[in-house]
């Protein structure tokens, strides 16, 4: 029988590194997990059943994007997000905070909300908490979140203000959201790369109480000790009890990094957009396709993967495709992009439960090491 | 036990319409069958396990493109077409010749073969009859066909100074082509429009001998009464034994048309281009998806349809992917577009096998004309 939504079940530990199972009302949750993006509804390039069979099993969809267009009215009267874009499994989707400061452009804040101009036609709009939670109940994602401020890491003025206002923020979205059976509601940290602030973040938020807590702001441009810094200091604060998702993060050595440092759900952009870039992602570092190399290359791009693409493609199909200019080059790219994310994470789990952790994660560091100088994986 | 390739077994005929079997090196061929066409050694924006799922069974590529780039040597050197593009169903190739004529920049025709520039680089090529059969056999599809000239349908005086060059290149062509356990090549009767030149193209061919004969020179610019009128007189003319190969042609009522007068085997750009344009075809007609009467839409393309597209998406969901220039519109849509042919062909062939044909013909004609007026499936 289905668990009660939203508990989470920590099935192993090894040292901070964690394996879990969140349930949601889409399917219970192994973590650690990887989100690839569907930013407009579709994780661009592959269909459902592409992802299905490359394993991925939680999605995340972008609220600004969604209520541009179609417009979540649209969505939800079509039966919401899982229905509207032929995925079943579980679902994420961001507050649209990060996308009205990094896409649109911004009009006015005020502690009420964002004033803002669309990128796709420039008509006005605003955002406010109780707004944002109202879009997502609408797209009816498994997994939704509060509307925060999007500082720049390392600007402490800005970063204090932006912070209680987040805070008081996340107080109204935790009120305007009803819909608790259904979609769980996490807080996201903030604080830039201020051991202080983060303190503080995590300790207002765990005074509200959500089902899950994220962390947010990182992997925006500060340094990488400081993103493993940040998640160290933490670590320790938050629940045991409760999922824990590191924002916009999807690089190899950071999926390690951020397990080894209790993270159970990731998202990012990288693998899929890489993919449309002619870029291949593996566990020996970047390999670019469109190199004059892979003309006659009959090897897969990776030997040991298992992946669609890697069972059937040459890097010499890969790189002609591409050159072609070729929707399956583009296909074929992301299924083993994601695969290789979501692999690993599995990998991961597998290896906390089998409590070797610690050198799995160095093995795969080392490697990635190793690699990082070839040229024959460099772009 | 696989039989003897390229023997043709009439498996049961109604009127001039025929069920049959193909056997290839690549499996036995159900006829009548539609080919979706892999220009440049992928069909656009579809997976080989996509087509496989579809239904597809035979895949077209052509020899123009694959030997501009990336180069029948590579193709070669990778194992072939199959292995190349992840198909291991039957392929055709044609012989280049309509290419060369629509999309290159011809330099000189003379008997030997033609002069043109590629339409990639402006690079400078020669083809003759030797060297398309020598590209084909390096591309290793399953069915090659003969170098042939292309002229307008209805200029007469150069249809026959064409005709007489592609019945001379047509014996060349047999006699370069050695590769004869693993390739069947067709002969392509041409003659435009003009019955008394299409009777002496078959006749030539027949004395020269193929496994298989194609008609060229249709779909091209002439009336459906000049199509259908061409395919009635070479109808009782063509062998019983082989199998017959209606060349670019794709509309439901150019399929059931053909099928009707002894056709075998159709190919066409039309379904996938059409969907990569935003439009669905199905027996109604053609739906405009970019149409804003689709914006809050919950039906599929068709109620009746079973292709993964209809299965899980709405017309809503299409209409939102293409405004939203995403990938996935361009697969849905070649899912659906190929899969309305590829089942027609299915059903027409139980029809014939069930002694029904003119019944179900009937009923598909009519019923397309009926919808041909609606607003709803017009574009």
């Amino acid at each position: 029988m289905a668990q009660q939504p939203f508990t989470f079940d920590l099935i192993a530990t090894d040292e901070a590194a964690r394996a879990g199972v969140f349930h949601t009302p889409h399917g219970a949750l192994e973590t650690p997990v990887f989100a690839p993006v569907g930013t407009q509804g579709t994780v661009k390039a592959v269909t459902p059943r592409d992802l299905s069979d490359l394993g991925a099993t939680l999605v995340l969809a972008n609220t600004y994007h969604l209520y541009l267009r179609p417009g979540d009215d649209v969505v939800h009267e079509l039966g919401g997000l899982h229905d509207f874009m032929g995925w079943d499994g579980p679902i994420l989707t961001d507050s649209g905070g990060f996308q009205v400061w990094s896409l649109g452009q911004i009009n006015a804040i005020d502690d009420e909300g964002v004033t803002f101009s669309s990128h796709i036609d420039g008509s006005r709009h605003r955002l406010t908490p109780e707004q944002s939670i109202a879009i997502q109940q609408n797209l009816g994602a498994d997994i939704i979140m509060c509307f925060d401020e999007l500082a720049d890491p390392d600007n402490l003025d800005y970063i204090q203000v932006a912070l209680e206002r987040t805070h008081a923020w996340a107080r109204r979205c935790k009120e305007a959201w009803t819909n608790r059976e259904r979609q769980a509601l996490f807080g996201i940290v903030q604080g830039g790369i201020f051991d202080d602030l983060r303190k503080r973040s995590v300790e207002e938020l765990l005074r509200i109480e959500f089902p899950g807590y994220a962390v947010g702001g990182l992997s925006v441009g500060e340094s990488k000790p400081d993103m493993y810094r940040i998640l160290d200091v933490l670590e320790p604060l938050l629940p045991a009890d409760r999922p824990r998702y590191l924002m916009g993060v999807g690089t190899v050595e950071d999926l390690v990094n951020g397990v080894a440092r209790g993270v159970d759900i990731f998202d990012c952009v990288l693998p899929t957009r890489e993919a449309r870039h002619g870029a291949a992602l593996s566990l020996h570092g970047r390999m670019n396709l469109l190199n004059a190399r892979y003309h006659r290359d009959p090897r897969p791009i990776d030997e040991a993967c298992e992946c669609y693409t890697c069972q059937h493609f040459s890097r010499a199909y890969l790189r002609h495709t591409f050159k072609a200019k070729e929707i399956i080059a583009a296909t074929l790219l992301t299924i083993h992009n994601l695969h290789t994310l979501i692999s690993l994470t599995r990998a991961m789990r597998e290896a906390i439960v089998a409590g070797r952790f610690a050198s799995f994660a160095n093995q795969i560091l080392s490697e990635l090491s190793i690699h990082a100088n070839k040229p024959d994986v460099s772009s």
